[in-house]
């Protein structure tokens, strides 16, 4: 099998992901945004920075460089929802999500099938030898569940 | 690259996700599957059903035979959660789910690497010569990205 053909596979999944999330933000009202997607249970502002944050993480994950918005990290992964507040405004956010999945885009067209099946930066060149299937592409299988999952959730904010 | 390391990224996804959203229906009680998994959403026993139903679908569409339950189709794909009433029990329902995914896991260890990039049911194959992503691994892509968007609902429920 053309290494192309699996890469076709999993970007489609990807941006076909990227593009169902990106329609319900703009379908969402700031007001909407700013509410829980079940009682008690995060807001929809909250699951927008936490993408935004987990993404921007996979730059230095598949070796493109830092990540964009480091200020992200602790408000919206290692704390849960309204332990820290907010210092982007909504529409600062809405911008980042746009920014930070266009620089991924930028970097993923330069890459070859080839290079998909390399090492990514958070597995030793030891374990690599062993276990193959830690690779670049395998990232983005595990980002686009992750962004599905989530994307559940935003779901339920559309009145 | 070897197409047993594609396979394995993307089946190593699957059962993980299964794995996951199992551990939600067995930490659920029936009260918390019967209520909804936000105000005025789909119940969660409707997404139990429902996963069933697009998991049975994936024998036909695999090749692997017909689906074990066609009756879940008009209750929980057709149509919207209440528009039929459940006949099976929700004991039944959580024991169909281990029983279509065992099924389909009994398929999966039939099949060779190579197989996984054959063209699947619902692809011709005038179409399939002009469009080889069309195989059953993508179907693999496409359905854990589906479970995982209903198990970021199905999380909502724990209590």
């Amino acid at each position: 099998m053309d290494n192309a053909i699996m890469v076709k596979m999993v970007m489609d999944a990807w941006h076909s992901k990227i593009d169902a999330a990106s329609n319900l933000w703009d379908a969402l009202t700031d007001e909407e945004l700013h509410s829980e997607v079940a009682p008690g249970r995060n807001r929809g502002i909250y699951l927008l920075g936490h993408l935004i944050a987990v993404h921007d993480h996979m730059l230095p994950l598949l070796g493109f460089g830092e990540q964009a918005y480091p200020q992200l990290t602790e408000i919206y992964i290692t704390n849960a929802d309204r332990a820290k507040t907010d210092t982007a405004t909504t529409a600062e956010l809405r911008q980042l999500w746009k920014n930070v999945n266009a620089t991924l885009v930028h970097h993923f067209d330069k890459m070859s099938s080839d290079d998909w099946f390399t090492k990514h930066t958070a597995v030793s060149a030891e374990d690599f030898a062993k276990e193959p299937h830690r690779n670049k592409l395998n990232i983005i299988i595990n980002r686009t569940n992750h962004l599905s999952y989530h994307t559940g959730q935003i779901a339920l904010l559309k009145k």
